[in-house]
């Protein structure tokens, strides 16, 4: 969680006055998420988030972040609908940091997950990319290729203080993805940030999805190896075949993948393991004292991407092609 | 704040089924409060708020706390009421761990203290040991005077870390009252934590009281000398007049105050000020490694203490007797 950010008395009701949703009733600060503060705002016209962008969301990207939720839930994907303000806006400013008003929305993440939950979050990555065609703005994935080199750069030094030789395995493998990344599958607006804590379910269906402030342009197959390794690992590290077979059916189930999408599973997976241990490594060595979140385990997606390397396709998965 | 237990999907299922509370709709770790682990759950029935009791509450003094609770909330008193299951009982057990549901109450906590906000909690705090007389169990003040000389011994060895000279200050307080120290002023249960994080308003009236898990048997004008403490200082450490003489007003306005009680504030005003102190050297000292909570600044307590070892006698508050 991160409440990073403690909001006035003031404050608050000047920013609630900017909205046409009654008044305030309960505002609490939630123990959940990394990246921003978010807090519980209750009036006598309903529940909502409201969130404050802290260090790691460029400003400039939050009209994509805010109009995709808005684009997204009037095709009636399930996910927040930022509230717009008296004056049309949905950005605002609050303790002069940008902020924004989402509505709530009922369902819980699930903390067992079941092949069930891997069904229905392919499904939905699916019927999201689906949904987000057709949005005007769009967004580089600042977490590509070059970033991770970047991130690499920057942790190099420190790395071998989590794991003698972590060093040597990420230059390695950062050299092969950039020799063999994909270069022409089909993409568009994903997620990119699809963990369990970002999917809510009720009663087992699921009910929406949440923070969007990864979205970005990629190839649609990303997503999918994102969902894999933040899925279909079992917390003792071993690789679930039935799950990881959900999640690409349930995905089929609204959107077709061509071969070269299921091929290149195995170095996109390689690729999202990268990426998460490059940021959970920098997140681990940049913690900012006083933050109330424990930083991630990178080691986790050392051991993701171990698993990766030493698979010769993506049957190994479970999946069959075409 | 402080989440520390996770709680499976499946277990809060099956807690929730112990109660006529709907189904669950959404469920959330709250940023706030520090002994216990907090969780907003939202059915379809309302709002509660879910306790998960951890380290510092003693499991045996619940049935204290929760039927104090139910004896107020029968009486009018704005508090939360703690929900019983099918089974008439209160409270549970959640992840091996005492566990109740409580009401949600509405209200914000006020960030800026106001002489307005100063009356009020005065008043409510005299309404409360009013309402809470007749209430048949009873709970020994465990933070007391010898608690405090416990406290010492544990911390004494590293206070002087903290500040020099700081275990010598402590020494001789200590001294000072366990020789001046009250014996018969009006005594009955009194909630001994009355902070601003635990008195809601909204539209500047009070609207409940929260976390009776401190309450105990102990002078009724102890509670005001922490009240005094935790609502008329400055965050530059001056103490405000006006909000102390609102303070008392209030409270005079629903229970006489006595001269004895008046004229003992300063010395409980510096007994509270050591109870704090003690406490939160404690807790730092004894920071858990991994707890989403930031110790609070036992020094605060030390310049309150100072502020009150200064002063005459009560008159220096802003007060006049009888």
């Amino acid at each position: 969680m991160a409440v990073y950010t403690e909001v006035s008395d003031e404050a608050l009701k000047l920013f609630v006055d900017q909205y046409d949703i009654g008044q305030i009733q309960s505002f609490k600060g939630i123990a959940e998420g990394v990246e921003n503060s978010n807090y519980h705002l209750q009036t006598n016209y309903g529940s909502y988030i409201l969130t404050l962008y802290e260090k790691r969301v460029n400003p400039e990207d939050l009209p994509f972040f805010l109009g995709l939720m808005d684009y997204l839930a009037e095709k009636d994907f399930p996910c927040p609908v930022p509230i717009h303000g008296r004056d049309g806006e949905a950005l605002k400013i609050l303790n002069g940091k940008p902020a924004a008003l989402i509505s709530f929305l009922s369902g819980l993440w699930p903390k067992k997950i079941t092949p069930n939950h891997c069904y229905s979050v392919g499904a939905a990555a699916a019927k999201m990319h689906n949904a987000a065609e057709g949005f005007s703005l769009t967004r580089e994935n600042r977490l590509n290729k070059s970033a991770w080199k970047e991130l690499f750069c920057e942790t190099e030094n420190h790395a071998d203080q989590i794991q003698i030789g972590l060093a040597d395995i990420i230059k390695d493998e950062l050299d092969f993805l950039d020799k063999n990344w994909p270069e022409d599958l089909p993409s568009g607006i994903i997620h990119a940030d699809l963990f369990p804590d970002n999917v809510f379910f009720l009663q087992n269906k699921l009910s929406g999805i949440i923070d969007f402030y990864f979205a970005c342009k990629e190839f649609f197959a990303y997503e999918l190896a994102i969902c894999l390794n933040a899925w279909c690992f079992e917390t003792d590290g071993r690789f679930n075949e039935t799950k990881a077979s959900n999640l690409v059916q349930g995905y089929r189930s609204k959107r077709p993948l061509n071969n070269n999408e299921i091929s290149a599973l195995p170095i996109l997976a390689r690729g999202s393991s990268m990426r998460f241990l490059l940021t959970r490594l920098f997140d681990m060595l940049h913690h900012p004292k006083g933050a109330m979140v424990n930083p991630k385990d990178p080691m986790e997606y050392l051991r993701i991407l171990q698993f990766h390397r030493n698979i010769s396709g993506f049957r190994e998965y479970g999946l069959i092609s075409g």
